[in-house]
């Protein structure tokens, strides 16, 4: 991944979190996604206080909260795993969110357990994607064509297994977005 | 629930465990089914290591391996929540006694995120039950019929929302075992 070339100026995304987030799935894309000039806001369901990742030793703050955030105010959403999609499934305005940015195309890019947040949503009917492989049966019986390989592009989709494919992972988003006009 | 009574001296129960177990959901049945008398298995994927709880402050170690555990030698079988159920999933040997508990009809009793595990061994449909909350649509995808009850029974099934359904979860599992023939 070639960083630093600011193919992402003027984007806006949007990266969801939740207590017991993967470490590495929100500070990486936050580093790489940074780096090429997007604005990447933390999305969750209060900036007052942080979130902490699932091995406890890393502590994140939402710059954003869920209630004051619409999907037309960003060009793309970021849901990363842990156990923190078990938790952002059972939040209405990010789970809306999550739809809204099916529902108008825009990038939507999911990892490890990422797609339960999908599953909610009730938009993976038909979509081929790949997850954490103890979600995939819940991904097919939810309608999705589950495929295991590190990174799978679905139109607007793009879902990964784990944090290893993290870089095949940002490529693809940053790919997609480079393919829709500048907003 | 009245213990010491012993109502389940003989039996035999499979207590399932893996990583980021509810504390509570595996501590209270070991006590409260020991008390009535009956000798509690833990079974995991090794003796050789304890394994953590989601908080990481208690410890429990498997008292059986789960490639040496067979349903035929255990008269109920209890899949504890937390995160644990999302590895006890993905452990072919534990989804096969899972598997064989309901096809057998012995007592399964599943609570909090338990019934993924249900999911995975694909012996929900037509079944209803409970859970918590995050899963209910992963449980509905599955054929299962979900109701938010303290305490579901359908016949050998016996499922609960979260911890502190667990007097009513033990109860009603007791009852269950109560109603079969002492092996």
């Amino acid at each position: 991944m070639a960083e630093g070339l600011a193919r992402l100026t003027g984007r806006r995304i949007a990266l969801l979190i939740e207590e017991g987030f993967s470490a590495r799935e929100v500070l990486d894309p936050l580093r790489v996604l940074t780096a090429e000039g997007a604005e990447v806001a933390i999305v969750g369901p209060t900036t007052r206080t942080p979130y902490k990742d699932k091995t406890l030793s890393q502590e994140v703050s939402a710059t954003v909260g869920s209630s004051g955030a619409r999907m037309q105010n960003f060009d793309a959403l970021v849901i990363p795993g842990g156990h923190a999609p078990d938790r952002i499934r059972m939040r209405h305005a990010l789970v809306d969110m999550i739809a809204e940015a099916m529902t108008t195309g825009k990038p939507v890019a999911a990892i490890c357990h990422g797609p339960q947040a999908l599953i909610t949503a009730n938009v993976l009917r038909g979509r081929t994607l790949t997850c954490w492989p103890s979600i995939a049966v819940d991904v097919t019986n939810a309608g999705g064509l589950y495929v295991d390989r590190p990174v799978v592009r679905d139109g607007n989709l793009i879902t990964s297994r784990k944090s290893d494919d993290l870089p095949a992972f940002l490529d693809a988003l940053i790919t997609a977005l480079t393919e829709r006009p500048t907003p």
